[in-house]
């Protein structure tokens, strides 16, 4: 099921954590590893929000659907990976990361979800 | 100035096009290969609403500032870079482009652009 997908993934790519939700903002499964002192549901909805951003945006440029999403920030690497319409994947890695790999293992994993979300 | 280095990172690219543009979604400067039939303008504000999400969410986690964004639609590639907290870059290429050496090109040029913004 979802929370052994989404823990392969964080452990082969040396995660932080690992969300699969919706453009809801409501995560249907999560795994984080420890010390996180992030708060997952606010983290959720604005990834909700960046995606619906994007869609939006990549409709109006006419440039086919968004497929995959990654985030550099100061402290992280983000990958967010469209599912389904209504989902999506997201995966937290610190800067000294795998970026790569990390977009491997979620590419990997997406026919499996899909086909769980299905 | 501003166009030339645009200029250059959508030659050794191979890109569509590059803008340099405000959060206010206003292009300073933009360079466009032929045979582009998108409409810059709404690009520019869809950039701009994206990267405002971005940068709220990640203020919201607590993740660092957000550097540097790229995008995979069905038909483009696209790179994000912040240059300053007013300006950014945006690099889009075809599918089949090569993603990495466009990040290299963006990332080598953004103190040369950061320079001519200050």
């Amino acid at each position: 099921m979802f929370k052994e997908i989404l823990q392969r993934i964080v452990e082969q790519s040396n995660g932080v954590g690992a969300v699969l939700m919706g453009y809801d903002g409501i995560a249907v499964e999560q795994v984080l590893t420890d010390n996180q002192t992030v708060d997952s549901h606010l983290i959720a909805v604005e990834y909700a929000n960046v995606l619906k951003e994007l869609k939006k945006a990549a409709s109006i440029m006419n440039a086919g659907d968004v497929e995959e999403v990654s985030i550099n920030t100061g402290k992280f690497f983000v990958v967010l990976r469209l599912l389904t319409p209504e989902y999506f994947v997201a995966l937290t890695l610190n800067k000294g990361g795998n970026l790569g790999k990390a977009k491997y293992l979620v590419l990997r994993e997406t026919p499996t979800l899909q086909a769980e979300l299905a």
